[in-house]
Formats: C-alpha cells, structure tokens, sequence
C-alpha cells in the first residue's frame, strides 16, 4: 500500500472488524488495531458475555470457520462531507495464540504502543488476531 | 429494541454495513442510516468508481446473492474506554429501488430529515437499501 494510505490507517484510532459465520451471516464489532508490514494485529480484550470461554466470541468462531475478513478504518466529518475517506482491507485472519511467543510478544509491543490503555491489561495470556492483508481499496479524502 | 438501545441508534451519525458475497468474503463500508420501526434505510450517494452501473457497487452485488447484513453503530472514546458502546443488527437486506414509490419516498424523506446533506442530492432516482432487523446486541455504555 502507498505511503498516504499506511499513513491514514496508522492515524486512525478505531477501525471495523467484519467476519463471517460457517453459513454466510457477516458480524461486524469496532475494533482498536495497530499495523506492521503488511498485518493487521486486533487485540482480544474482553471476555465474553456467557462464558469465560474466549474461544466463544464470535469473530474467532467465525475466523476459525472462514479466515476472510474485511477491516475498513475511516473518517467521518458530519460539517463537511467532502471530508470523509476510508481505507477497505481485505485480509486472512489468523490467531496468534499465547503459546506462539515471538509474534505474540510484537504485537503486544504494538499495540501498547498505539494504545496505552492496553498497557495494564493482561493480554499476555489472550489470543490476537492477525490479519494479513489481501487487497486495499481507498475511496474519498486520505489527507489530515 | 428497547428505548435506550433505540435511541442510541438514532443519535449516531455514522455506521458500518457489513455484507458477503456469494463465495463467502466480506465487505465493510460505513454508511449514513435512519431507522423506522425495525428497518435500517441507507442511501446509495455514491457513484460506482468504474462505471455508470449503479448495481455494480459491491453493497448492492452483495445483497443480492446474500440478504444478510450486519450493521454496527459504535461510540469510540479514546479517553475514556469506560464510555465504549455499540449496538449491533443483525438484518435482511432488500434493495427497495425508485420504482416503489411509497417506501422509497418515505425512506428518503427520513434520511433527508437526518442529513440535511443528502436535500440538494438527486437521490430519489437512486435505489435506498432498507435492512429489516432480524437481531439486536448491545454491548458496553449506551448512555449519552
């Protein structure tokens, strides 16, 4: 992806996770992210509702039945529309288990990095999803 | 729905439409919406980037092989990750197009009603998604 658009996504705070169940039935949950390369990293920061079960949320059930996602992070300026731009992934997810150190351990570093209220959490012992990116489309206005 | 999960739906400006393609891939764009009793309508204000085909946008090929969408509407705090919130639809996307004059005049007097943006737009000769919602999840603070 050219420098504009790896620029935009690095600025953006908030992105949009879509994934898709064994039967075709899209989910979509806002997500925090950080990019290295050509990989998108999503940290797993909440458990889920019913169960301590992490394995349950649905965007790792569904990465695990279908790893297409799709991740688009934009901006949004409701006083002037000219404004508005998004970058589209899309990407094969992974999951980076605890038990995989190296790239565990980056990621981490990352996402702390950009987001310093992951800093006391502990994902240490949390899967991550890592999608790498397939394809990149880029509509409207990419400029601060 | 309920009135606080409703209205927290209605004051959000912006949302992310999530819909798959028939071999299983999904897309994520965000989108203007307003909801009328349990349908979400979205306006179609863009042109295709490649053509005059406005049945070639990627939405609308997608809800045609797939009725089934999900829409997110989120509240991202940066500061304060105490204050995070969305609701998320699970829907049955129908293409409701210029030829069915009562919905669609009905859909695209709300949308105008909530974005004055789209007034001086030559939308009624544009197809109007209407997503009837199927499911609702809430997740974290809906409280303005």
């Amino acid at each position: 992806m050219d420098q504009p658009t790896r620029q935009f996504l690095e600025r953006q705070r908030v992105a949009h996770l879509a994934t898709v169940d064994e039967a075709g039935t899209p989910h979509v949950v806002p997500i925090c992210f950080a990019i290295l390369d050509q990989t998108v990293y999503v940290a797993i920061d909440e458990k889920p509702k019913r169960s301590g079960d992490i394995q349950k949320l649905r965007r790792l059930r569904n990465i695990a039945a279908n790893p297409r996602v799709a991740i688009v992070a934009d901006v949004y300026d409701d006083a002037d529309w000219t404004r508005l731009g998004f970058v589209l992934l899309r990407a094969t997810a992974r999951i980076v288990e605890p038990g995989e150190p190296e790239e565990h351990a980056s990621a981490l570093r990352l996402l702390r990095g950009k987001y310093p209220q992951y800093v006391p959490m502990a994902l240490e012992e949390r899967p991550i999803i890592a999608a790498d990116i397939t394809s990149v489309t880029t509509w409207g206005r990419l400029a601060p």
